[in-house]
């Protein structure tokens, strides 16, 4: 598969399909490109007419060539596309780029002869990036196939929209001072997925940090992308920025890339179970990766907010705070040693504010930060001011401006800690903006995007503390249970309450204090034995939803309860459902604790995923649930009910009992291999599980059977 | 007061007392900038020694001027200011502007230098902007002492913070087209408080929007700051940023300007009470303050989102919902209009992407927006490309880029609505961004700045058509009840809970179902009487926190039950706290409903605050409460209620009944006046009360006084 991806990024020969002696077509500037530009390799334009571009000869056709291709450019109409990667395929070229727009994006047919062309391409041993996109950017390979201007560097970036690419090459080249390695917009994804892009970059020498934009993840592809993200994560730090979030984003999502944008909080869980940081804003996508690639990881969460002027110190305080940082005080050494350097009016502490002490020192600014990352706790420095942008000719300490920069990024250096710089003239051409950037100080003019940047190069170093594996687990074909054939037999989909417990008691999810009766007699017996008070419901095939059809009734304390429950739901469901065949009630214990909601959905892009949070009345207000892919560790699993809002409930909020979480994370890790091994489920709901301090307590539960 | 401020912001004569013929001193430069640039008033440099500025001469004191002065700038050592300002105060000087630093916001000595010297001013009739301070600008003057360039323009700024202000006029100079019609920075605050600025901006013809920064307001001048921005923004949009939001940040505000920066959630109900609009970001000041004074207001919620570029869309539509807009599919007939004006394969609907048809119809722009818009529901439109920098010289339909922009522009002319513009070149000075804006079409290139800025004009509107007045209430010294003398009898600051409820009822709260027994046999009675189940809490001068003491019994079924809770409530109290008297008990009726928590809190800048929301478990997980600044008319506090996360649960989720919201919002207002008017009490707390179907009920309260 790195064969194909080396032959779109490291090609040794490409030939332009539809290339023009005509100036202003595409087939036109195509050819140029690669004539004009550095392009190291062998060029094939190909015209149907032959003759020339500017002296260069067209080919009539690949035979016309007679060598071997690496790459194909598809510079042509829709009409013609199908017929054109037929042929290169046909010709056994590696891989081609097809610009093209009008297939899946507009559906219908579009959809079928985007499928078509795949089909051929792949059986001819092609693969194809695109179609509808930007094209493909290789800085080492002097390969610009994108028709626009793009800055050297080290940032590999993948991006399904042009456009997002178009944004990220003017922001570097015109403000930020940073560039790319390689590039690809790879449009409707209809071959090449996201993750086969991702696996190439990892190895990539020429890339040290990733940038993603996608709209959408390919159906069935969810586990992939995870698995070789994790895979590239270990290696360099990856940012994805995930568009069509919104209703209506999902919606033009469709329209622009043919993407099913699918589940927003599924995306945000494999993005974390993968390793990578996330941004939300399309402004914050270059500046993460820029701050990613040059600066050390953060350790902790204390940080050293100092520079000069007391707005930007408020304004950028209160930023970082928001980003998750402490500004712990200094020792009272730091904050002494500070103190002495900077005028009497100016704050000390953490936060401080020089006010203007480098007008008669400008060496300050290095003075004063490597003086607060002597702190041990002190993990990196947000320094604030108008650098160089205030009296630009100012020397002062021996030193000038740019020299006062370059001094503050040794700070970085020698300490190994990282420095993100606020300046309000960040986007301006002055050359202490520029030594910042090139020795590694990142240097914007957001007090939120700095703190969105430095808060990345603590999440980058979590993650390298803390990046779990996705376990290894065998998806079956699911396990062949009598339960799920009596549910087959009687042409329904879902199992009753009796013979959903017997199936998960199968897959050691324990579920006590329950018994089926079959009548009334049995109901007595087993509510005597299990102790008051119970609960009582029917059981029926036809009946799912038992409450509305008046099928349950709880808070049972004595026997006489439980016979006029027996007598009222067998009413109840004779008047609302007569055609429901009756098999009898579940008695069981009424459990108490803290009600939690679990259950397992299947996803388009992620297939089963495992979902638990906390249940009851407060389940639409708090919304307070979480998705766990499958597979999922039991730490993953842990970890997601530890990230609950609503977790001090278990926790012993209030002065109650701890929760046993433990038993709970037991129930839903077996749950969730459960449904991945189980391919025949289509929904899995334990609703609710009580959560008390002596364990968690299955109370009602649900499968539908494919 | 109004007539200090025009001293200040259109003095017509101005003493720089510290003048200085030193080129590169302040007091020369401050001279020479009235002198040379416009500034029409007269100039008194006013220096001991006496001399000339290049040939104009000086004045060794006031008396040497002999006339009339409007305003004093101080540039003078901080261990001058204050004889200087006595000096200017004794010689009738109206206003005068100290920059010094290294007053309050030092602490100690220099507070009460700060104190003394506002006390001379104000004794001399002169009152004061700053000390520590960036000072004044006012273009209609041409009077510009902040020694930096400011662009002009019809934004009045006022700002706590002199960087705050520099980052604005660089940006707006720099990058968006805007400008200033007036600007103070008023630092410490010594004098003149914010709402004494934004009552002369309020009415300022060349001030057409207000932006505020602001790190803290002055203690106890938090409802005439309210008070004040409602006036203003009555008259014009407000936007305000509120620096010193986070713990360091706060403490870093008071280093900073000393101020006390308070209490967060306070001041955005302060915010909202005044009608303001509330930015959460630097970056945000600008552009919101620009939109809302080019632009008409945003009606309803609907967005047409309307561009080219299908990264674009996908970003700006995700941003867009994020803000609260809907993004409607248009009704057919527009939808099928603008798609007659589209490529075939280019994005239809709401949202749409033309997909570069402009290349061939620059004027698409205008005409597809102007459809847009014309869909009744849609408020105003969110216009995202690559403006004028894709093939800049282009001419189509009949128009080059600047005309398409200029008759994109005539659409919001001519619609009235709102059309607000995402572009990747807006920071670019390409003639059409300079075009966009000078034409009322604000452009930026970030896709959530766009939506922020289209979400203040929706702000806007519903303040317009929602903004409450403050009500008129009397505050009074208290009013003498019984119950507050016998808590000052026995020399204590709490009330027993029969006292507690004895006051409530006066002031019209009822307190339903309960009774005070002296003794064993009036519970059993009084038990009997209100029905079971009841609860019992010990009466005690001494205790506070009944249940800490084993002093609360609950969910009492039976007489028995009563006997047996008395004698344990008797038994622990006497061995927990041998100490306290023991009045009796409360027997009360037990309540059932979700569990209000209300409070009255008193705050240093609000005065009394009334707090309610979400009580019982959750109360710390959700932290669903929201506070109303008193005096509160029942309409806001209802809002309050109504605008709570979990307010759901009182309007029937899941099939409940509807609670008796009304009953709620009764005692919250009653509770409200009472705390206002009654400025004995130091806290109460009515904590919990439960709302059912039937009504609000107080379960227990507490009141302690000063």
């Amino acid at each position: 598969m790195s064969e194909f991806l080396k032959a779109i990024f490291e090609p040794k020969s490409v030939a332009v399909i539809g290339a023009s002696s005509v100036p202003g077509k595409s087939g036109y500037f195509f050819t140029k490109e690669l004539l004009n530009n550095g392009f190291n390799g062998k060029v094939y334009p190909i015209n149907p007419k032959g003759g020339d571009i500017d002296g260069y000869p067209m080919y009539r056709n690949l035979d016309e060539v007679g060598k071997k291709v690496d790459l194909a450019l598809f510079v042509v109409n829709k009409n013609v596309a199908l017929q054109s990667v037929a042929d290169c395929a046909s010709y056994g070229v590696r891989a081609g780029i097809l610009y093209t727009a009008g297939f899946a994006e507009m559906g219908g047919e579009g959809r079928e002869i985007q499928k078509k062309m795949v089909r051929i391409a792949n059986e001819g041993g092609m693969r194809l990036v695109g179609p509808n996109c930007m094209g493909v950017f290789s800085a080492s390979s002097r390969l610009n196939l994108v028709g626009m201007e793009i800055p050297s560097g080290n940032i590999g970036f993948v991006s399904q929209s042009g456009n997002v690419g178009i944004t990220l090459w003017h922001d570097a080249m015109r403000f930020y001072d940073t560039g790319f390695s390689r590039f690809v917009g790879f449009g409707n994804q209809a071959d090449i997925a996201v993750h086969e892009y991702l696996e190439y970059f990892a190895d990539d020498p020429e890339t040290k940090v990733i940038a993603i934009y996608v709209e959408g993840l390919r159906a069935g592809s969810g586990l992939d992308f995870i698995k070789a993200a994790q895979a590239a994560t270990k290696k360099k730090p990856v940012v994805i920025l995930k568009g069509g979030r919104s209703n209506a984003g999902r919606r033009a999502a469709g329209s622009h890339t043919g993407s099913l944008a699918g589940n927003d909080a599924l995306y945000s869980a494999a993005f974390k179970k993968a390793g990578l940081i996330e941004v939300k804003n399309l402004d914050e996508l270059l500046p993460v990766a820029q701050t990613l690639m040059n600066c050390p990881t953060f350790k902790g969460r204390d940080l050293a907010v100092a520079g000069s002027g007391g707005g930007h110190m408020i304004n950028c305080t209160d930023a970082a705070e928001r980003y998750g940082f402490n500004i712990p005080p200094f020792s009272e050494k730091t904050h002494n040693a500070i103190g002495e350097l900077l005028y009497d009016f100016a704050p000390k502490g953490n936060p401080f504010d020089q006010a203007g002490t480098f007008i008669d020192n400008l060496d300050v600014w290095a003075q004063t930060t490597r003086l607060a990352l002597s702190e041990p706790n002190i993990g990196g420095a947000y320094v604030f001011g108008d650098l160089g942008g205030y009296m630009p000719d100012l020397v002062s300490g021996g030193v000038n401006w740019n020299e006062a920069m370059h001094n503050l990024t040794q700070v970085s250096k020698e300490t190994g800690k990282p420095i993100v710089a606020y300046s309000l003239c960040a986007r301006d051409d002055y050359a202490c903006n520029h030594t910042l950037r090139a020795e590694g100080i990142p240097v914007f003019d957001s007090p939120a995007l700095v703190a969105r940047c430095l808060a990345a190069l603590r999440e980058r170093e979590e993650i390298n503390n803390t990046l779990l594996t996705v376990p290894e687990a065998e998806k079956g074909s699911g396990y062949s249970y009598p339960e799920f054939e009596k549910a087959s037999k009687r042409k329904a989909k879902n199992l009753t309450e009796p013979e959903v417990y017997s199936v998960l008691e199968k897959n050691c999810m324990q579920v006590r204090g329950w018994a089926f009766c079959r009548n009334k007699k049995e109901a007595e017996s087993e509510a005597t034995k299990l102790g008051y008070p119970v609960v009582m419901k029917v059981v029926s095939p036809q009946i799912i939803h038992k409450s509305d059809f008046g099928g349950v009734k709880t808070g049972l304390t004595n026997m006489e309860a439980v016979v006029k429950a027996y007598d009222d739901i067998m009413e109840n469901v004779k008047a609302k459902a007569p055609e429901a065949e009756i098999d009898g009630v579940v008695v069981a214990k009424m459990n108490k604790g803290i009600e939690i909601i679990a259950g397992v959905i299947s996803d388009k892009q992620f297939g089963p995923v495992l979902m638990a949070g906390l249940g009851g009345i407060f389940v639409e207000i708090m919304k307070d649930v979480d998705f766990s892919i499958l597979p999922a560790s039991q730490e993953e699993i842990r970890s997601k009910i530890e990230g609950l809002k609503s977790f001090p409930l278990l926790n012993g909020a209030r002065g109650s009992k701890k929760a046993n979480v433990d038993a709970l994370v037991d129930i839903l890790f077996k749950l969730g291999n459960f449904a991945y091994k189980n391919t025949d489920i289509a929904e899995l709901d334990l609703n609710p599980i009580f959560v008390n301090d002596e364990g968690a307590f299955i109370s009602d539960a649900r499968i539908i059977v494919k």
